[in-house]
Parts: structure tokens; C-alpha cells; sequence
């Protein structure tokens, strides 16, 4: 198969066999099928580059999985919103689904994903979607008066670092998906959207 | 209470009450109430203001009631992508739904409203939204190829009619949600996603 | 006649010949005629569609033609600049004219079309034009900020609206002038540029 | 007086009084005033930097006052349309006046200054007006395909210079009036529009 | 230190002392030290957030470094031009250094940097870079004909893969490059003009 | 030789040859060449239209020769800013040259060229450039507020003229190389960048 576009591929280049990939690779894409009960598309998108596959979702937990002043739904609110901002088809489905549930809000994804100056957050979330924003679309323009938003509410410069980084690592993602027409699972439009999910 | 931002408020202006309204007006609301099971806040925010009520919903019924060369889910993928790029959280979530109910197909709003180009729908539906968003967008750049590439598509002079108006309708709508943060109603987004939801 | 643009034509569409209208639209027209000495195209262009027709002049005639916080010239300020930024021939034409006369001011329209930070208005009008412009370009963006602005100025929340409204109401209209190729009539041109003019 | 904006001033900067001007420049102000019957500010407003004001009217006449491949009227087509698309109000206004004379038409300016695609015009000025707005706006991304595409109108390499040099001289100009926010005289804005005028 | 842009400073963030980091990241710095003279500030910025930086570097590598249809320098070709349009002083600087070394053409980062239609580059190259530009600026808007246009440049399918995973992991990395104030190294400057160097 | 772009031409026009030109121009021509030790390629470019040629250099002279409040080098960062914010290549590279000279500083030009807000320069020249970069891309937004702002760091009302003047006489030059493909100069790429230059 070339790379072009297929009704319903998972994305424009082949996707490997289980079975052919790396041990490391076959494991972990085996324990999230166990956790989430399917293997999500970008996993096997990025499989038949090993060394990017790895590269790829070792910088993903080291922003997205860690403890901090951030919560894990906050991370993910970030990624929703600049995934929005740059037309990313798969990042807004399959971390909106992510973001419902890590946030027990049915709502917060298909706002922040249209428009996060209507959503129902904080007036901090929304500082730090400001920033986020600026650094996914106009990152060239950041000055010190943008760190001194976000520290008048109360963001450490850790904190600070993990939004911008968050926001620029999914500049990465959301071009790599647009430019494989990475197809996010249909598991993922219906996740955390109905009451008593956990 | 004055037009301000309120944590889950219909509207940033006042909502009229029912037995307040002229009798056109309820009973509109009344029926769509009676046929939805809930009252779209886009016609309480409208009510304030009847004679723009009117008009407006007399607009909104000539272009996506009608039957002609565009299926009603068609009409419907205009609203949802043109909406997308204008980051009207509104006409999203409340005509997404519509969509998914019209189209008979859970994923559909979600694909248009972030990125057209990378939604399950026809050559065909592509230029009819190729089309829209230069409507919607870029107007002043129309020109006769354009038009060319449409009936390409076999659609008439009348169809592209039908997707001019309604991106240029949503134009003013898109302006109006935003301007009002006018709030989708929390039904909306459920809607259409389940399976067996006709 | 095919939806082409032709040297001179009045729209890319048809234009009806006026026994053939219903008549409460042939009424309209004949009475736009009496008082003008010409049949302004737009109703020509409308005409096709009767229903459209209807709503879009009730609307029209909503927000131009009551009384308020904001003259009739001042609706029509916010017509002309936010047409020209919208690169609409045909509304900055026949509304420049229309402004022209409402104002007693022969230069106000060019300057308002190409420009308003440098048109002679006041400060008052100068931030009703801000927040039109916003409306008509970047709606997304609106907060809570736009509306101090405009209460500074003594602006109350219906004339707010009424400038929103207005702006949003010409996005469309001027979307719709740009996708017939609308041609202004040759008549506008000229009027209320003269002393004597009433 | 200070470069502040005054309601009516012909500039942000003082202007000098005739008398003080060097002799070269008070002859040519002079010699403008008996010909048009009154000194257009532009004149006035470089008067106070006559190194400037030299340069700047002399690179004008090698490129409006010349023959060649462009009429007069044409070289006026280009002022007035890439002036629009700057939001320049003096140099639309006043070239505006120039090209209604020089083509003997009381609407072409009006048609290019909003959207020259609308405008009555050839294909051939079409041609020069697409190259003319990327030299203004996108001068950056001209490649040989922007050359093909005039020499197919027949331009000469001359021809296609000069429409180039006009858009860029006016893209100082344009920058120059909105900096000091030069007014048009009054005089500018009927001229040519009434049908007997040469 | 607190986060604050300073004079000279290598970034806005504090920088480790490199007898505090991990084995690893020691190891690294000290060889490429020891390869180039200096220690490229990348290092040290990142070197702070451990497993960002392997996740970085790792993905670097694993782009940069690796052989197939695009030449080394190319690759650099890539990350310039991106870059530029970016508008990252660091990975202009720094990258541009490498990339004259790489191509032994002490010109072609400058002209790269600024406006790749004007460089000295091959048609093949100058449709890789047509991609890239897109995938860094555009990537929603990628479609099969993107495609097509660089396989008649006969690049196989890996290497548009290459192409488009060296503009995204640019866009995180200019992003992160201007988020920290990110500061070239002054060796970089001159690195490449020479003659003689190799 | 046609207007077509060739591999290293000087321009996509021919040149004419020394011994053709007017005498004042070849005596400029040769009078630079002697203190630089080649000829700048604009001259060369520009040499076959006299009258422009003489304008052109006057107009330059006017703005870049003469003292005031603005130092020389102050000038040519205008210049390298704003044309690296217009993707200017020859005038990025040339002026460059002189501004590393002017400066004594071999870092400044790429700095400049790349991102100002990154360059090591004062607060005063950061408004310098700031209003610089509004003059080059949106003069039609200019208002008291921006010339306040450069008051503030005890700009005069001339140095202002100034500043903007530079801004728009290279949005014409800016234009004219990238039209013209005009190549700067092997020699400008070194030259300011080794210690002992003067």
C-alpha cells in the first residue's frame, strides 16, 4: 500500500503487523490494548519507526503523566485546545476522550476543542490556555509580561515550563497526524460522554 | 442583570420569560419544545428582540427546511465546518448534533467541525465544502472557477445558492453565538452519538 | 441565463421580472422605486428567492430602520467600515451613499470604507466601530473587555447589541454581495456627494 | 504643534508656510496649485524634509508620468487598488480622483479601491492588478509563474516592471500617509464623478 | 534564578551544573563538547528536565542523524527554512552553522533563513522545501496532491516521511527554542563562512 | 537575456553595462565600488532605469547618510528587521554587512533577521523596532498610543519621522529585490563578522 488516502485507513502509510515490531514496542502497545480495551491509532502509526515510536511517547509521559502543580485533566485540557487551533482531527478526538474522563466533565472537550474562551473553567485554566495558545500559534511573540499572567495566578515556572512544553509537543503531534491522516479509533467519540463512566 | 459572562448562563444578555413573549413567539418555542424535549437557548436568547426572532428563524427555515438538490444532513455539514472555522461553540455543539441525528452517523460532526478534509464524506461533499468555507472565509476572492468546480460536481445554480446562503447565514449566526456567549444546551451533546438514537 | 458573471449584469443569477413576483414583494419593490427613482439591486437580486427575501429585508429593516441609542447615520457607519473590510462593492456603494445622505456628510463614507482611524468621527463612534469591526472579523475573540470599552463610552447593552447585530447582519449580506457579484447600482455613486443634495 | 492627530489637520507633523520652502520646492507646490487650483497635502505634508520630499516626487514621475506599455489611467488602476488593500485613505481618495479623470469613468475608482474582481475592467488590467496585489502584499513569494501569467496578456518585461515599481513606490506611500495620517483634501473626493468634467 | 529573560543568559530558565546531572546526560554533553569546542546551549537548557531531554535528543537523532534519500545537509536544508519561518533565532543560528559545514556552501543557511525561493537549490529540493513550509505552517491543510507534486521529484515514500518528521519536531523545538529565550552560542555565528574550514 | 531567474544572475532583468550609463551613475557606481571593493548588486539592478536609479539613492541617502537622534547603526537595524519580516533576502544580507560593521558587533544582523524581541539590544531600540515593524506591516493601525510609546524613551517627533520613514522606504526596496530576485553580493555574507574588521 502507497502512502494515499483510504476511506477508513488508519492512516496514509502501512501499518505493521504486531507481530514483526520490536519486543518493547509489541509490549507496550499490548498493555495499553489491556488497559483501554483497543490499541489507539497513533500507536500503530508511529510503530513502523521504531526509534520515533520510542522517542515519541517517551517525551508524551514525561509531560502528560506526571505529578505537579498541573493536574493530569489540566494537561490534558492544553492539548485539546491547541489541537483545536490546529485542525487536529485525531488529537481533539482521542484526547478529548481522555480529557472527559480525566475531568469527569462530559462538556469541557467539545468546548475547549471550539473555543476555550467559552468553556466552563477557571479564570487560572483559562491563563493558562492563554499562554498555551500563544505558544502553540505565535511562540515568536512570547515576552516576560506572559510569564507575569500566569505567575499572578499562582503558576510556578515549573508549572510554566509544562504548559509551554505541552503546547509545543503537540505542535509535533498534531502535524505528524495531519500529515498521515492519522484516524482516531471510533472508540473514542462516545468515551466519558455518558454518566456513569468512570 | 446586565449583559456580563455568567458561569452557565444562557446568554450574556436576559432571558425573556415565557408569558412574557408575544404569542408567535411562545408558541414557536412552545412546539420545539414539545418536539425536542428541551428549548434550544438559541430561541430564548433570539426572544428578547421578536422582530429579529422572526426574521431570523425565517431565514434559518428558507435554507435548511427546504428540499432540493442538498440532503438536510448536508445542509447541516455546512453549518458544522463553517461553525468550526469560526470557533462558534454554539452552532457546534447544537447543529453537530442535528447532523449526527440527520446523517444517521455518530462521527460526523466531530470530523467536519475540526478538520473537513479529513471527514468520511464524498468527493462530491468535499467541494460543496471546499466551497462553503470560501464563502465563509474569503468571500471577496470568489471567482467563476469556483462555480466551475461545483458543477464538476453536478451541482446546480440552485444548490450553489442553497450552500452560499447558509454559510453566509451561519456567517451572522457564528457572530451573534459569539458575541452573546450564547450557551449550547447540555443535551445537545450527547445527542446522535448512541446507537440505537434514531 | 446561467450563474456567470457578465459585463455589467446586476448578479451572476437571473433577476426576475417584476410581474412575475409575489406581490408583496413587487409592492416593496415598486415602493424602494417611488422613493429612490430606482430599484436598489439587492431587491433585485433577492427577488428569486422570495422567502429569503422576506427574511432578509425584516431583518435588515430591524436594525437600520428603528430608533435607539445609535442614529440611523451612525447604523449606517457601521454598514460602511465593516463592509470595506469585508471587500464588499456593493454594500460600500449603496450604504456609503445612504450614509452620506443620513450624515449631511459627503466625505464620511469614502473615509469610513477605506479607513476609520481616520475618518472624522468622534471617540464615541470610534469605539462603536472597534467593536463592529471585532464582530465582523474576529467574533471568537470577544470578551468581557469589549464590552467596558463600549460602557465607558455610554453605549447601553441594546445599543451593544444593535452594533453587533448590525456588523453580524452585514457578514452575511456582504457574503452574499460577494458570491452574485452584486453590482451596485450607478445611481449610488454619486448621491449625497453634492452641496445642494438634501 | 506636536505630531499629534488634530481633527482636520492636513498631518500628525507641522507644516511649513510657503515662504520658507526652498525655491525648487515652492516653484513645483506653485505650479501644482495653478494647475489643480489648490495644493494637494501630500505636497504640504513632505514639504518640511525637502531631501524627501525631492527623492519621493521624482521616483514618482519616472513612474506615473511616463509612456509605455500602461496608459495613464492604468498606472492609476494600480495606485488605487493596492492603496485599498493597504488601508490607505489619502492615496485612495486622491488617485482615486486622478484615475476617474484620466478614464474618463466616474466609477472605476469606487470599484477598485473595495474589490478590483468586481471592478469593470479587461482581463488584460486583471492580469496586471493580480501581480500588482502580490507585489503589494506577498512580494515575497513571486516566482516565474506570476511572469508567465502576464506575458500571456501580452505585458512586456517593461510593462511588468512598471507595474511592479508602482506597487512598490505606493507601498512606501501608503506607509508614509497613514504614519503622518495625511488627509485628503475635500477636493479630491468629487472630482471626476460629475459628467461633464474633462 | 527565577525565569526572567537576562542579558546574555543561555536561557530564561536556570542552568544545571553539569556535575549534577545524570551519568548520561554528562556523558553526552561532555562528547559533544569534546566534538565541537563548546557545549551547544540546547544542551544545557534542556538538560534540567532529564527525561525531556533524552526524549529529545533521541528523537533528534533518530531524524538527523540517520542515512536514506536526503542528504545530511538537506536535512539541515529543512530545519533552516522552517525555522526562519518560524522566526527561532536559536535553531537559525545554530542549525545554519551545521548546515553550511554540511554542504560546504557558506551562503546558503543565510539565504535559507530568510527566503528559500531565492536560494541556490535544486527544483528537487525546492519542492522538499515547499513541503516542509507547509507541514510547519499549514499541515490541515495537507492533501494527496502534496504528495504527488514531491514523488515527481522522484522522494519515495520514507522520505517524505523524513521531510515532514524534521518540519514537526522543528515546530516543538523553535517553540521550546523561543519559550526559553533559547540562546545561540556565539562560536555558532561564524561556524562555516570560512574557506578553508572543512 | 529574458526577465526569467537564472542560477546566480544578479537580477531576473539584464544589467547594462558600465560604459552605457549616464555619467552620474557610472561615477556613483564606481565611487562605491572603490570604497567597497566591488559594487552592491542593487546598483547594478537599478542602473537601468536612470531616473528610478537616481530617486532610489536619493531617497536612500536622505534617510541613512544623514546624523540626528538615531545612530547609524540604528538605521540599519531598521532596515534588517523589517526586512526579515518581509522575507527580503538581498537587503537582509547587505544591510547586514553594514549594520555588523556600523555596530561593531558580529552577532546583531542575525539577530535582528531573525527576531528582534531575541536581540541583544536596549529597551529603546526594542520601541524603535516596534514601531518600526508597524510601519512594514500594519501602518493602517497606527494611533497616538504608538507614538506615546516611543516618547517615552525620549524619541523626538524627528526621530519618529524617521524611524517610520526608513520602515517605508524599504517596504518599497523589500519589494523591488524580491521582484527583481536581486542577489546580494558573495562579499556581504563575511563581511563584519571577523574580529579585527573595522
Amino acid at each position: 500500500m502507497s502512502a494515499q488516502t483510504q476511506s477508513h485507513a488508519i492512516s496514509r502509510y502501512p501499518v505493521p503487523a504486531l507481530e514483526d515490531l520490536p519486543e518493547d514496542i509489541r509490549s507496550r502497545i499490548l498493555a495499553v490494548q489491556e488497559k483501554s480495551g483497543f490499541v489507539p491509532n497513533v500507536f500503530l502509526t508511529y510503530a513502523r519507526r521504531p526509534d520515533e515510536f520510542r522517542a515519541f511517547f517517551a517525551y508524551h509521559d514525561a509531560l502528560m503523566e506526571k505529578d505537579g502543580g498541573l493536574t493530569k485533566a489540566e494537561r490534558e485540557m492544553i492539548v485539546v485546545a491547541t489541537s483545536g487551533a490546529n485542525n487536529c482531527h485525531y488529537c481533539v478526538v482521542a484526547h478529548g476522550a481522555i480529557l472527559r474522563i480525566r475531568a469527569q466533565n462530559p462538556l469541557i472537550a467539545d468546548q475547549l476543542a471550539i473555543n476555550y474562551r467559552k468553556a466552563d473553567i477557571t479564570p487560572r485554566q483559562s491563563a493558562m490556555l492563554d499562554f498555551a495558545m500563544t505558544v502553540a500559534l505565535d511562540a515568536q511573540d512570547i515576552t516576560d509580561e506572559d510569564f507575569d499572567a500566569l505567575r499572578e495566578q499562582e503558576f510556578s515556572d515549573e508549572d510554566i515550563w509544562d504548559i509551554a512544553a505541552i503546547a509545543a509537543f503537540f505542535a509535533l503531534s498534531n502535524r505528524m497526524a495531519n500529515f498521515t491522516s492519522m484516524r482516531p479509533n471510533d472508540e473514542f467519540y462516545l468515551m466519558g460522554r455518558l454518566p456513569k463512566e468512570k
